[in-house]
């Protein structure tokens, strides 16, 4: 499968890449396309290191979409709505899968949500040609990065088409020690968007971090 | 401490008078005492046979709540509002520890809050009188029950009072392997709040049941 990580260069990004590229075709987009080619070569070269074969290319975001049948959306919320402008010409029925949370900072972070009601059917209406699947909000950068961990969490996917959210599931089931969950239609992405300022705030008054999710 | 119990003989009640009974006094409240006072032999009877020294006893809920230093109401929403009502002569300066989660089944759960924003505060808003802390909204009853099982969940505790909330952490540390995490104020219940029903429907889609929450 050929998959496309738009923010590619972010920490999620560098984990779902490296994760992933052993069994698929990665495109590392960004707005600029050196930044995208360094990470994409050092992604390469961190796996080659391990003995693991892979191929892993940057690319514009636009062009890395082009090439791909899955799209990861790992940008902030006001990012992604102009992102999404400039992709559309190359949206056909690639399957877009959205990280993205609306949220602010005052004191705390705060989910922000559209009148929509997430980001995830915000993104959808969108972009109505295309399958949006909502996951990956709640995993730990840390050990998403460091393929000697083992991750033991749990990823909510939320999605109104059967089949994307089965390649998804299947996707996640690849990440070791990762278990897939069925959150149920796209609105139920509200929930999974809302808990990540949560879970940011909650790790700062507890003197905690980077805290994903499982439910026991 | 004198903790009463209101909806002490529902399975989340049980479970967490037994958790507290060997440091603690318990009075399980219910509209029916005979049936409080059964509940509350039963928990002894089992404690007991474990080689476990405790006091619970059964009474209403008023007679419960007057007795006791901590109230927990882990009841339904609308059980709660009533009950609050009837309980308003006896609550003078306890802890009233929330368990409570409006919620409304169509073909899934779905959370219906108040126009205060949660049910934590639209009782705190009914008895002022009183300190109101959320808790224990997503611990899995079956583990709870099972003193011989480790619950290893999290539970996240929203309050706006701090030496009510540490009350409620400290109680919370005292049951085996379940970790008390700062959720904040007592606003932010909304947020474990409606993770309640949430949690039910992916029970539900995923072949699950039960399911509490950790966060790693």
């Amino acid at each position: 499968m050929k998959i496309a990580i738009l923010g590619g260069t972010g920490r999620i990004g560098e984990g779902l890449a490296c994760r992933w590229a052993s069994r698929h075709e990665i495109y590392i987009g960004s707005r600029d396309v050196d930044k995208a080619k360094d990470a994409a070569c050092g992604y390469s070269c961190q796996l080659t290191d391990r003995g693991i074969e892979c191929l892993i290319d940057g690319a514009s975001n636009k062009e890395a979409v082009e090439r791909a049948d899955v799209a990861v959306l790992s940008v902030p919320y006001e990012a992604a709505l102009g992102l999404i402008e400039c992709l559309r010409p190359v949206l056909k029925n690639q399957i877009v899968i959205s990280l993205v949370v609306p949220m602010k900072k005052n004191k705390w972070f705060e989910y922000t949500p559209p009148d929509e009601g997430c980001a995830a059917l915000h993104i959808q209406h969108l972009i109505p040609e295309v399958k949006v699947i909502s996951a990956y909000h709640n995993l730990s950068y840390r050990k998403l990065c460091n393929l000697d961990l083992d991750i033991e969490g749990d990823v909510v996917i939320c999605g109104d088409d059967t089949d994307a959210k089965q390649v998804v599931m299947n996707l996640t089931r690849e990440i070791r020690s990762v278990r897939p969950l069925d959150g149920g239609p796209l609105s139920e992405s509200r929930m999974i968007e809302s808990l990540t300022p949560f879970l940011i705030n909650m790790a700062i008054r507890n003197g905690l971090s980077d805290l994903g999710v499982k439910f026991v």
